[in-house]
C-alpha cells in the first residue's frame, strides 16, 4: 500500500527561509524511515531568492538557456523549448509565472540536486528519520499533450528502479526496462499537491526500498546525454540545418 | 490522502478471458465510488489474443507502425521509435517480450480506450460502484532516461485536470498548465505494481473528483496532433530530409 498526502501548514516562502525548518515543523513527528518528501521546486526557488522581474522574462529565459532545442510561434505567442544549465529540456527553461507575486517570475533552483541533499540531510538530522527528498517541476512532453510533474532534484532516494539481475515472471532477464521511479513519485505527489493550492510539499510512504544514502546519484542522472538523444533538436530546426548543409554541399559540388 | 494498492489474486490471463470477471473477483467488495482501477495493458492484450510468435517481431512492429519517427542502431541492436495506429509514439510500437510465454511477444490492445470502456462499464454494472479505468503501458521519453507508465486507454475518468477558470494562489488565471492526471495516475500505480511481479492491476483511491461518465474523452486525447508536434521526427531523420531537399533545391537553381 502506497500512501501519499500533502503537508498542511507550509507558509508562503520568502528568500532566505529555512526549508528544513518549515518542512520539519509541518511534518511534526509524522515521518518514518523510508518516507519520501516531495517538494515543489517553486518553494526551493523562492527560498533561494531566484525571483526576477517579469519584465525581464525573455532575457531571463535566454540567460538560463544553454541550447535552443525548438521554437514555435503560435498566435503571437512564442514557445521556446530549451536545454538549461542542468541539462534539462523544458519549455521556457522552467521560468514560471504562476504562484509568484504580481510582476515577478521564478527561475529554477541553481542546483536542485544540491537543494534536495541539503533538505534531506537537514530533515534526517532534525527528525532522526531516514527519508528521501525529491524536488519537482511541471514538465511538458514530446508527443503527448499536457504536463506531468517530474524529478529535477533528488537525494537519499534511488531515481531508477534497478531491475538488473531481476527476471520477469517467466524467468527471463529484465534488461531493457529501467523505470524512472523518481519521475513516477513526482507525478504521484502532484495528484495531492495540485496546482491551484498552496500545498507545495507531499509525503510518499510505502517505497522505503528506494530510500538510501543522501549522496545517491541525483536527478541529474535522469537527463539523457546529448549523444544518446534522438530528439536533441526539433524536427523543423533539424530540417532547416540539413537543408542549409545540403544546399552548401550541392553548391560546392558544382563549383 | 491518496491510497494506492495492487490487487492480489489476478491469475495468469489467457486469450478470451473475461477481465471484468477476473478483476471483479480480485476486488471483492473493496471498491468504492470514485476509485480508479489501473490495468496494465499486457493483460488486456493477452485477453484480446494479441500474442504473436517472437520470430515475427520485426514484421509485427512494421505492421503496427503508421510512421517511423526515429531509428537508431547501437551495438547491433536497432531501436525504432514509431507512431502506431493509435497515434502513440513509442519504442517498437509497444511490442513487448517481457512477461509473455517463451517464443511469443505481445502487441498492444487494438483500441485501449474501448478496452477501458468495456472494463469500466462491466465493473460498474457488476460491483455497483462508479469507478474509472486507466489502461497503462511503459513508455520511454524524449530527453530523459528510463521509462514511466503512461495512460494508453481511459474510461470514466478525466485524463486532464481542467484548470480553466481556476486561478493560482495569487488570483491569476492558470491558463497554460494542463496536468495530464491520467499519466500521473498510471505512473503512481506503477509504484505498487512493479515490473517483475504478477500484479497487473492497482487501485487508486482519493481522486474521486476525476471520475465521471464512462464515455469521457479517452487516452487518445492525450496524443498530440502531428501538426502541433515539434518532435514529430528524430533530429537525424529531419536533418537528412532537409539535406536532401537542400541539395535538390541548389541543383535546380543551378540547372
Amino acid at each position: 500500500m502506497l500512501q501519499i498526502w500533502a503537508l498542511e501548514g507550509i507558509p508562503e516562502v520568502a528568500e532566505g527561509d529555512d526549508l528544513v525548518d518549515l518542512i520539519g515543523r509541518a511534518c511534526g513527528d509524522s515521518l518514518r524511515d523510508g518516507d519520501i518528501v516531495v517538494v515543489t521546486s517553486k518553494i526551493v526557488s523562492k527560498a533561494e531568492g531566484r525571483m526576477v522581474a517579469a519584465s525581464d522574462r525573455e532575457d531571463a529565459i535566454t540567460a538560463e538557456t544553454v541550447r535552443v532545442v525548438a521554437t514555435r510561434e503560435s498566435s503571437g505567442h512564442r514557445t521556446r523549448i530549451v536545454q538549461n544549465k542542468l541539462g534539462m529540456v523544458s519549455a521556457a527553461a522552467g521560468v514560471d509565472a504562476s504562484n509568484t507575486p504580481e510582476g515577478t517570475i521564478l527561475l529554477l533552483p541553481v542546483d536542485p540536486d544540491a537543494s534536495a541533499r541539503a533538505i534531506a540531510a537537514g530533515l534526517r538530522s532534525r527528525l532522526g528519520v531516514e527519508i528521501g527528498v525529491i524536488v519537482t517541476d511541471t514538465l511538458g512532453r514530446a508527443w503527448r499533450e499536457g504536463q506531468t510533474d517530474s524529478a529535477i532534484g533528488a537525494a537519499g532516494v534511488h531515481v531508477f528502479e534497478d531491475l538488473r539481475g531481476q527476471t520477469d515472471a517467466e524467468g527471463r532477464p529484465l534488461v531493457v526496462t529501467m523505470p524512472c521511479v523518481a519521475d513516477e513519485i513526482a507525478s504521484a505527489a502532484d495528484l495531492v499537491k495540485g496546482k491551484a493550492s498552496k500545498l507545495p510539499v507531499a509525503v510518499v510512504r510505502g517505497r522505503a526500498d528506494l530510500v538510501g544514502p543522501v549522496d545517491l546519484p541525483g536527478a541529474r542522472s535522469i537527463v539523457r546525454p546529448l549523444e544518446r538523444d534522438m530528439f536533441r533538436l526539433g524536427a523543423d530546426e533539424a530540417y532547416a540545418d540539413g537543408f542549409a548543409a545540403g544546399a552548401r554541399s550541392a553548391a560546392s559540388d558544382t563549383a
